[in-house]
This record gives structure tokens, sequence and C-alpha cells, in this order.
């Protein structure tokens, strides 16, 4: 009866905005659901999320990123996501190892069977039922990130941007049935409105 | 010329004691040396320590504590052991793989070829050039520790400590020759004198 919905993207191309629209809009439904996000997501989860994004200190390779990105994970699953699931809910996640793939594997080089392997391990193999991709042009998302001051995934430069939209891409080809990919510079009503058809048809098959 | 040094065993089986004693000597012998521990050893991987060791608000489970040693170590070993081996220096680390092993693997059963995966991983085969075990009954190692408040591994049963022990002793039987195995309920000056003996071979064999 459970549900497992994950969004990815880029920078900046309206993942939040549209994972709190179809939180609010089946809550509204009456049906139990859970937001949540990675990294974070918990609050040791977000000690180690500060660590990743803002870690000035000291050099945090691929590597490091790789082992700490599941690390958040394998805490967010233990203690949020396994739970609901198995108390029949709706799971919403604003990122998830899909964006490891494409931001550690395809983006920072790392060998990809090394970060696919990582994230089975911390998953414990746990496959979203649908992944909805929202895709836009890298520099367009970017300029909509606004005025706070860039992370240390935020800051990095266009070629690393434009290798994991390329990487969401690769991913998308390998498993299209999983996916909803979304052109994310369409108004975000629109977009919207796709969403919610396509997890109508999720649920009208889950409660079949 | 540089050289890599680890010390491993039980809770309060005088590791921390006897590697300090060992940098000061090798200080006093005017060679570059550096003295850490794992996890920690680094302002990040300190930070990643205190959820290891304290964590009391969410469940932290085995396999999350080996994405986190291992993330912790991936840091040192960046930040830390590598410039030091690079320069030259010797490194002495208290703690290391053999530990995630015989606490992740062997203490908590996570699968043996799991943990050795991911320790080869995070450090990149960086395999020590001598491991100091010390080895004690672990009730007496426990009892050892004095009054401070236990963290999450010291308060663990003995079974768990038994089968940490055991584990060290597994790894020996299969890597003898990178070990000096020490009764570490000796005097500690007795177990300084064998540590200092076998160092000083090692070093004799670097100058050759």
């Amino acid at each position: 009866m459970s549900l497992f919905i994950t969004f990815e993207g880029g920078e900046g191309c309206g993942k939040s905005t549209q994972s709190k629209a179809l939180y609010r809009y089946l809550k509204k439904l009456g049906l139990g659901c859970v937001l949540t996000h990675e990294p974070g997501g918990s609050k040791s989860g977000d000690k180690i999320t500060r660590l990743l994004k803002w870690s000035k200190e000291e050099h945090i390779s691929p590597l490091t990123e790789l082992l700490l990105f599941n690390a958040s994970r394998s805490i967010l699953i233990d203690n949020v996501i396994k739970p609901a699931l198995q108390d029949g809910k709706i799971v919403i996640c604003d990122r998830y190892t899909d964006s490891t793939l494409a931001y550690q594997g395809y983006g920072r080089g790392l060998d990809l069977d090394t970060v696919k392997c990582v994230n089975s391990l911390a998953s414990g193999g746990l496959v979203p039922d649908l992944t909805i991709w929202l895709d836009m042009d890298d520099k367009a998302a970017l300029l909509r990130k606004g005025e706070l001051p860039p992370d240390r995934f935020e800051s990095e430069n266009n070629g690393f941007h434009q290798r994991v939209r390329n990487g969401f891409g690769a991913i998308y080809a390998t498993e299209p049935d999983r996916f909803l990919k979304l052109d994310a510079s369409l108004p975000q009503s629109e977009i919207f409105s796709r969403i919610k058809q396509r997890v109508t048809i999720l649920l009208g098959c889950r409660n079949e």
C-alpha cells in the first residue's frame, strides 16, 4: 500500500517547490504522507549535510562525499523512510540515490560501479516506485537559486553541472519506466499538473 | 622513508598511552612523526566521531557506523596521514581499518567481505607497515576505563567485546607478519620496551 516517490534534478530546478506541492496535495486527499529530503532529513543527517555542503576547513574528496551521502541516507532510511513505508504511507524524498550517481559518479568522476555499489549497500536495495526528474538547462537553473551564498556543489563550474545533467540523462536512459522526465522550464502549474496525473495513476494501481 | 604504524585493541587496553609514548620517543630521536587517531583526528572527522559515539536521538545501525567510520577515515587519510607519509614522516594512528573489521564485522555481525570492501575503498589500499595489537581480557580492559560515562561502544555488553577480541584474533591469524601482538596486562614499561624494540628494527630496515 505504501509508495516511494523521489524528485531528482540539478540545482534550482524546482524539486523543493514541486515535492512540497505534491505533499500538500496528497495530505488534502487524506492520504498518509511523509515529505523528506537528502542529504539530511534526520537530526544526525543534518549534521552530516552541514559538513558536506559547507566544510571549508579540510579537503572533502569525492570518495568522502560518497561515504557521507550514503551514511546520511542509511540514517534517513532507518529512521524515517522505512518506518513510514512499513506504516503504509507515501514517502516523498527530495533527492535520493540517483543524485549520488549523477553528482559523485558523473559529476565528480568517481567510478560508476563503485557509486552504485555503495548506494545499493546504504539503501538496502530500496528503489523508488517513481522518480520525477526535473530537467533543465544548468545555467538557467543556477540563476534561479538567487541571492543565497552558494554551497560546495552550487559553486562548482558549468562543466560540473553539465556532467551532472548528462548523468541524470544516462540513468534515465537505463530505467525510463521508473522515471517521469519533465522540462523544468515549463510553468510550475503545468509541471505540477503532469506530476499529479502520473501519481494519480500510481495510486490507482496501488488500490487495485 | 615513511612509516605507518597503527595501534589496535579493545576498550581500555592502553593504546592511547602506548601510542603517545612511542610518539614522544620518536620525536626525542629527532624523527619527523605525526600522532593521530580514529575515528576523528581531523576537525570534520571529530564531528563525525561525536555522532558515532554519542548519538542518542536516532538509531545508528552497524551499516551507518561502517559508512561513518570510513568517511572519517577518508578525511583523515587525505588531510593528515597521506601528506605526512609523502613528507617522509612516521605516522602513528590509534585505531585504523582493523578496528572497523573487528567492531562492525565481528562485533556487530556485518558481512566481513562488505566491511573489508568499504575499508579498502576508503583507505585506498593504504596498509600499515606495523600494527601493534594490545590484547587483553575484555572485562579487565573495560574496568580500566574508569569513571567517565561510557560511549555507544564502551556500553556494549561483554558478548560484544568478546566478539571484537576474537575478531582481532582472526585478523591477526591471517596476517601475523604485519602485527606485533602484546599482552596488554603486562606492565606498561615492559610493553613499551617491546614496542620500541620492534620499531627500532623497522627503522633499521627503513634506513638500509
